[in-house]
């Protein structure tokens, strides 16, 4: 907490223009594996210092396999007499994820099967094809037949994913997870991927009580492999969190863990204090990645933060969203238990300057003699300093303060946990 | 579990004419002892195994003893002209259970002592007589004395009540109890005996994977008798169930156990979802014979189902009692925990043919993806199957197809109890 | 419980004129420490068997050091012309406590500030001086120069306190406490020094389960050196609470324990079925002497009653706050835990004479059947009367007779604790 004084995170400006950062990656075609998701990292390594894994197709993870890596060229639908109706060049949107290769015209009723015009469509898994679009496209493409080509591989490559580290004092650590799969989706991902690299900036040039982890990585089966390569590591990670669509003007969203650990109260905590509007859910297993974490032998103490699902293309929102997790990461870094040094009684604080001696004056060194009292009152090496913040019903920053207070009198200390 | 696939119970149909049951029972002239409790349980008997005890009169059984037999062959009251104006063969609720022998004349003002005006007079301790009538007849019996005749017998002779064992898989058994002591009561409680009975048929034809205890028994001095005949039986009841006044049209009473059990988890998730109206009332220690169960060295896990204290005569309602009893054995039954095979993650369900391999389907095998979510989640040995339905806010049933996907995949196994 | 046979404490007299002992204890000049205490003391010690302690100046008290000793004869504002302007001998309000003698012409400007125009000016521990006085007076005072004569002394001398002890049966006992240091301000605290007199003086004429501790303090100061010098003594008390402010006709405010002893349940459970209008505030480490009593290290089982602060001057409202806190003595007097002789089952209540042989009627020896039957269920050495109370919704008082019946039939006894 040393390296913190005096910092305000009020209105904190993020190290990068999230903005612009979700700009560049916009156009990018991602998908569960391949160039695309290479070229994201590639982008956030000039940012951070990221190292970028790759795991082998084939490779047994967990209860699945790491799958053929799938990159794609080019596709498109066109009339028998060459007009192109339907261009992935236009929108990368429009061929369904892992489509295997196909060259041939098709009649209307096959290439019904294999049109999608609900957005979302992937198959990861399946040796098929197709395209997305309108349903109101869909309905003027009446010709007998269609020529279809989609120029892409289907091979053994690898699963890529990010991950950085930042090492804390001690050895306990905090797990910031966002999925990077989604093609041209700026919300659902982008907005979560721009947010945790600007953390992840700010985190390196800050002192640290914990550790900090960031891992960019495609969903579902990037998560089964990072837990599949790192099961021994789990029980240093104290709190965790699976940042998602962050970008839109949408009410907070937290999804509180599976086990109601201690990040679902720190959650709720900032956000009750952040003047935004939120909502707090129960945990449910469908969702993003925290169902892989808080399967039931993990049960790893992470929630997931959101804004609205469906969003629109990230502005100012991202930086509320920034805010918001910068004050939290502050919480988790300051959330440590202290015990009075003498608990017997009010210490008289007149003669150590902490308590004007005339009654009645109200501030003392930016805490008030309110959060004083409570920090006193409650060090008994059995309540962590947001456990006090809730029971006293003060904002965990000013409780920060009168700690600061009460240590430098040597009124309390902390209890060292690691 | 096992035999129980594909069956549904909605709108099980009992397997007895519950009304006719009832209609069969209503004229005998049931007391604490004697021929009509005899009588009563010899009906029953024609449809269910039922096994007939006879506990002599001076038993002692725990603080009481069992008392002296009652039996009663006719009563009167005649005016000293011989009119007959009140007749036992009428209506056997006119004399007082337990009333003395007695032939004489007696003054208005002796036989005042000896009327009641309000129902339900018992005095089965007591070395007394007395009559029940309306304050309206009563009123119009003015003269100046009457003649009384009670043929009836006090004398040693035993209690009698029957119970039913249905062995199941695991040697922990469901103790359902219904009291057959109250004279011409249809609903309080012919009702409770008819269910109880149509639910000891239901259950000798399932497979049964804990056992099902039956009791037919006089109001407390029965159960009392039972408790003592029994206390090294005890810690087998893993659910108990009082059943009383279930045949009228009023909305459901649970009565919860003492030591809030896991059977009030179970009655109150079944009547959730039933649709029908219902209340859930703490427990108190009068009313029925919960009260023995749940005195403070037993405490079993008991509570009490009823619908509205007075009832009318029950026609279709007892068949929607039934119905709802019907899911709660079945749920009781199979109430298990399970944990998953591997719970590192989510197993791939897509190559178990558990999840179609295009995103967005809804259902597999009857239960939903959802479902299916839930069940690989709280698999940890920890959930019970109602429990993962609370948390879930699924119905039981539905989590049980879940389950039995899951099972025949090998993705959990039961944790096995007994 | 044996000696409190049929007395009811309803509407009970207080033992002493109440009113008239707040009339003699209003005019004298009490301050932290001095020859007002010392003569506070004195009146209540006509009354009650105090033991009156003085503590040197300098004795170090935790992590205080009990000051010196002030004294005051006189105190004066003038006009140069000798007019007499603002004196302390119409209101000792007009000083601020330990004010330093001073005899001197200041000129306006200095004057001011010493000058308060806020009540509750204190400085205990400040090498200053002071006066109060209604903003309007000041603003009259527009001379160049005053003259100002304080007559007072701070000298080594002693803190005074007064202790009372009634030993009961038991080694446990419940401490009271009142601060006795504020100057003429009627409610805050003579109305809390008047009651808990008269509660000393009739609990020193009844039998007494429990010890009573009563302590008259100057607050904080004086809480501080009574636990200083009582510390291997604190183990003993079982409950707590500081009295304040309670001779107004505000309505009753109880603030809960820190550690949420049982205390809290039951002046909550008294002032539930007192009638009179209240409220239950949680635990803050502001406010009376409570934040000693409750700091970490010693965590007493002590809340704090008081009525509005700000109160008019007691009446009879004093006697209702007596009537509250006399219920709540015998309450926690007879707060023991019971077991049943044989738990197995209900007793047959009829051959001991507890039930009238005819079911019906209500009433046996004061208390319903209802009320012996939630004792006889929940007597099983796990719940005190006050847990059976709340659990069953039932006045303490209703119960406590309940449990005399089943004392007195051998049904239940007492789960020995001491």
């Amino acid at each position: 907490m040393s390296g913190r004084k005096g910092r305000s995170n009020s209105e904190e400006v993020p190290p990068i223009d999230l903005h612009g950062l979700v700009r560049e990656l916009f156009p990018i075609n991602r998908s569960l594996t391949g160039a695309g998701v290479r070229e994201t990292l590639a982008i956030l390594a000039r940012h951070v210092q990221l190292e970028v894994r790759e795991v082998p197709t084939g490779t047994a993870v967990l209860d699945w396999q790491v799958p053929l890596e799938w990159n794609i060229r080019s596709a498109t639908i066109r009339a028998l007499d060459g007009r192109c109706l339907v261009n992935f060049a236009d929108n990368n949107l429009h061929v369904v994820g892992y489509s295997k290769p196909i060259h041939k015209e098709v009649g209307r009723a096959e290439l019904a099967q294999h049109v999608h015009t609900l957005p979302d469509r992937t198959g990861y898994f399946a040796d098929d094809w197709g395209f997305c679009m309108p349903d109101n496209l869909w309905r003027t493409m009446q010709d007998e037949a269609y020529r279809i080509d989609i120029d892409s591989d289907l091979s053994p490559g690898s699963l890529t994913y990010g991950e950085l580290f930042l090492r804390g004092e001690l050895s306990d650590e905090v797990l910031i997870t966002a999925h990077i799969c989604h093609p041209s989706l700026a919300n659902d991902n982008l907005s979560g991927i721009a947010v945790a690299a600007a953390l992840a900036m700010r985190q390196s040039r800050l002192p640290r009580r914990l550790g900090y982890r960031f891992l960019f990585i495609p969903a579902t089966i990037g998560a089964i492999t990072w837990l599949a390569r790192n099961e021994g590591h789990l029980a240093k990670i104290r709190y965790g969190l699976v940042l998602t669509c962050v970008g839109d003007p949408g009410q907070f969203h937290y999804k509180r863990s599976r086990s109601g650990a201690s990040i679902d109260s720190a959650v709720a905590h900032v956000l009750c204090h952040s003047g935004h509007p939120y909502e707090i859910v129960p945990f449910n297993p469908y969702g993003y990645d925290e169902r892989q974490f808080c399967s039931p032998a993990f049960d790893l103490p992470m929630g997931c933060l959101m804004r609205s699902v469906h969003g629109t293309f990230p502005q100012y929102h991202t930086n509320q969203s920034y805010e918001v997790l910068a004050t939290l990461l502050d919480l988790l870094d300051a959330n440590w238990m202290y015990v009075r040094t003498d608990g017997r009684g009010e210490p008289q604080l007149g003669r150590r300057g902490l308590y004007r001696a005339i009654a009645g004056q109200k501030e003392a060194g930016g805490a008030s003699q309110v959060d004083l009292l409570w920090v006193l009152n409650l060090a008994d090496g059995k309540h962590s300093l947001l456990e006090m913040a809730e029971r006293a019903g003060i904002p965990f920053g000013r409780l920060e303060k009168a700690v600061r207070l009460a240590l430098d009198a040597d009124l309390i200390r902390e209890v060292v946990l690691d």
